[in-house]
């Protein structure tokens, strides 16, 4: 008997007759035998209704009562669920984060998980029931509720299988897997049978919307196996799980070198011009950054033209605003020329196990890139992914050309 | 310093602006160097809202559930109003009423409150903050949530000011207090300055809207003043308080006999016919009745004729359908006639702690309703109430003739 931890998007539990689709599934599961924990999130756009909400009442809604206020979306999803599966005659049991016994740190809106205690999740599985757990949140030191932030019912359902020593952890969501890229880009994109947690986590970091980072990263860290499928079928969808498993499934296939093409639009350009040449600079600019919550992503230094600097960067736009307010103090500080930005650029990245020990994959990129015309304006790598920014308007050429350069669609 | 319980209904709470009013009402009071704690029911449709969504799911929601679901409305309005009165600058913190130490039984969707330990309470307002808890619900031995059933908040402020050892207990509501009767039936009705717990007793049960009869149960059995009054005025609305204390005052206006006329449309009258009489009949029929939750108002027994009796009752509409169910086995039992149902009845009340002692109270209203050529089907009485069930058309004609008799209006 197999114990399941099955989680379920916004999207999949908006309305009733979706519920009574997800209770089905549910239900499916139990019925072959396994031992079913399910994750859900707040229905639909209910969480963004809230924030409207708050935003009505105050401009500056103060945390631990936004948390009070967004975890009501997903003990509204439990809650029905739970009901949708007694209709169908089978046991369950709603259970909120702190019922279920996640524990979180104190920092509201994005607390992380500090503990996992299941024990009211085992004894209700013991005595039959299938268990709806209330993704997105947690119990802190206050006995306060707090939210777990972007993605964090896929934490919830990654952490509650590693807590659980679940057999596997799947992650249920409105398209069938993870792609070789976007679809709509690239319509004869692959979708990809297995994947490595490190392929994975340069996948989310450089633009694909499956999961966050954070729960692979968990996952990784207990092994715990993520099965990624779609809510609306039953076929097999991508399945993440550490490079050694995939070690034998990868000997048959010694040519995949890259498995797949990413693109993140949601990127800004931020230069820092004529920065005194000295050192310490990159601490003051980029420390002054991370005090104010701004994760910087690629980064490029110029040579040194008489002892002065230019210093690029890109943010996501989200940022832009408070990363611009930021560098204008920064710019006074250090004395530097100007601090100027440029919205209109993007990433595509290739992200592969392979690469590690093949050569050449790098000069490849650039010279599908340059073949098709389009400049790179930053560059940067890491062991298993290449990224280059590029002009907005040429990315999606750009993440084709690369898609049939590396030949992802065979 | 006194300690006030404010408690404000959904339609106080249904949306942003009504929130900032609220949160604005409570900071005037604690300016005035008052400790107080607020209970908020669910914003305005949100429970019904919450209801259909269930509904929409399964045609017998689990109660369980049902009490998980229902709870995140109040959930919602106390982080709201917390935000609210941040934003006025004020220090605020909303508990749930698990968080609050409000605790109760296991009886899903209309639990009673069994003990409160407001050990967090008495902390948040001893280090300044207003303190927000959320009406309607507690937690069973279960560790589950559950809801206190309608009227639930109210429950909740009495309750919690009889905890607390509160000074007053403020109901706002949308009117500004408890009249003499219904002004939509009768313009000059008149608002009652001071009232006994046992004429707001009986208003309850005889129909009148303002509180449930739970809560002033509550606020009799420990002393709890209440002060029914308007969220969107600063008159003084109507004191709730015991028959000593209002002794002083009701000396002065010696005449006051009859202090409210109430009405209730909300009515069906049932008849068994042709009961055998024998001793035990009674028990069996109400002791079903009993057992499936059902309320019985007024009783009439005939007079036997040839060892058969006809006995007539009055249920709220809403138990119609299970009234009759359980009305037919009952039938089938005693080996009676036939059971008859009747729902163009109202029924029609005069309430008033003077009557005790006023001979010729209960003549007068027949006389009235006579003069008036309104036929009364059943009469109930008690120490300080008379009821007489009418057709349903003529009770508003009854209201108007039996308040203007009585001289409610001066």
């Amino acid at each position: 008997m197999a114990l399941i931890v099955m989680k379920f998007g916004g999207s999949s539990v908006s309305n009733a007759e979706k519920i009574k689709h997800v209770a089905k599934r549910i239900v499916e599961k139990e019925k072959k035998g396994n031992k079913v924990v399910v994750v859900v999130s707040a229905p639909g756009d209910m969480t963004d209704d809230l924030i409207s909400l708050a935003e009505g009442v105050t401009e500056r809604p103060d945390e631990r009562e936004m948390d009070m206020l967004l975890a009501t979306g997903e003990q509204a999803s439990i809650a029905l669920l739970s009901m949708a599966i007694k209709h169908l005659g089978w046991n369950s049991i709603s259970l909120t984060g702190p019922q279920a016994g996640i524990y979180a740190d104190t920092t509201y809106t994005k607390a992380r998980i500090t503990k996992i205690v299941p024990t009211k999740v085992h004894k209700e599985l013991n005595s039959g029931k299938i268990v709806i757990v209330a993704g997105f949140q947690g119990l802190n030191p206050n006995r306060d509720i707090t939210t777990l932030g972007r993605g964090g019912s896929d934490l919830t359902a990654v952490a509650l299988a590693a807590a659980l020593k679940a057999d596997s952890c799947e992650i249920y969501t409105d398209v069938d897997g993870v792609y070789t890229t976007d679809p709509r880009i690239v319509p004869n994109a692959r979708k990809i049978e297995y994947i490595s947690y490190d392929e994975m986590l340069e996948m989310a970091g450089s633009g694909a919307q499956v999961m966050q980072a954070r729960s692979i990263e968990v996952a990784k860290k207990f092994g715990v196996q993520i099965h990624v499928r779609s809510t609306f079928s039953n076929n097999q969808g991508t399945i993440i799980k550490g490079d050694e498993k995939l070690k034998s499934w990868r000997k048959k296939m010694e040519d995949v070198v890259v498995s797949s093409v990413t693109y993140d639009k949601n990127q800004v350009k931020f230069t820092m011009l004529g920065v005194p040449d000295r050192p310490g600079i990159a601490a003051v600019m980029f420390g002054a950054l991370a005090k104010g919550g701004i994760n910087v992503d690629m980064i490029i230094q110029s040579a040194p033209r008489a002892k002065y600097n230019d210093i690029s960067f890109t943010v996501t736009k989200s940022d832009l605003k408070k990363a611009n307010e930021i560098l204008k103090k920064v710019k006074a500080k250090l004395n530097a020329e100007a601090v100027v930005y440029d919205d209109n650029i993007a990433k595509v990245s290739i992200v592969g196990v392979g690469m590690r020990s093949h050569a050449g994959v790098a000069s490849k990129m650039f010279n599908v890139l340059a073949n098709a015309k389009i400049n790179i304006d930053m560059i940067s790598t890491s062991e298993i992914k290449i990224s280059c920014a590029v002009k907005q308007d040429q990315v999606s050429r750009a993440v084709a050309q690369l898609h049939k350069a590396f030949k992802l669609h065979k």
